[in-house]
């Protein structure tokens, strides 16, 4: 995975998830440090509409698979 | 919340979040350090079914609201 390109993809997160993966507001969820399996799996699962969350699924149509793994690589990558 | 009974909860979740939060598989989150009330959001979702997952469900019948505000205290309270 390419971590540079999920930092510059990751711009599009930075509003709720924070400029360095600790969430702005507590209701949602820090990503910094979190383990990179986990995250594609989670955006996977709000891509297929397996979770649901009315904050996340707007943003999940314009995500490739790439896109997924280098997004979980970046916010792994953060303390 | 009362994370010491939070801590004392969270010995059902340590097989696999690991016994100070961080996840003993990738595929699981990390915990430690995560926002109380977006831990608890999830837990309720678990419980509620509004948010699937065979490895969490078993374990929600068990949990009443107390458990879920002293368990997210718990591991946000962890770094």
């Amino acid at each position: 995975a390419d971590v540079d390109a999920g930092k510059a993809k990751a711009a599009l997160c930075a509003a709720c998830h924070g400029p360095e993966g600790k969430a702005s507001v507590p209701i949602y969820p820090n990503l910094a440090g979190q383990n990179a399996p986990y995250l594609v799996k989670q955006l996977k699962a709000f891509k297929e509409g397996k979770r649901q969350d009315p904050m996340m699924a707007p943003f999940m149509a314009a995500l490739t698979e790439a896109d997924m793994d280098n997004l979980a690589a970046y916010y792994a990558s953060l303390k």
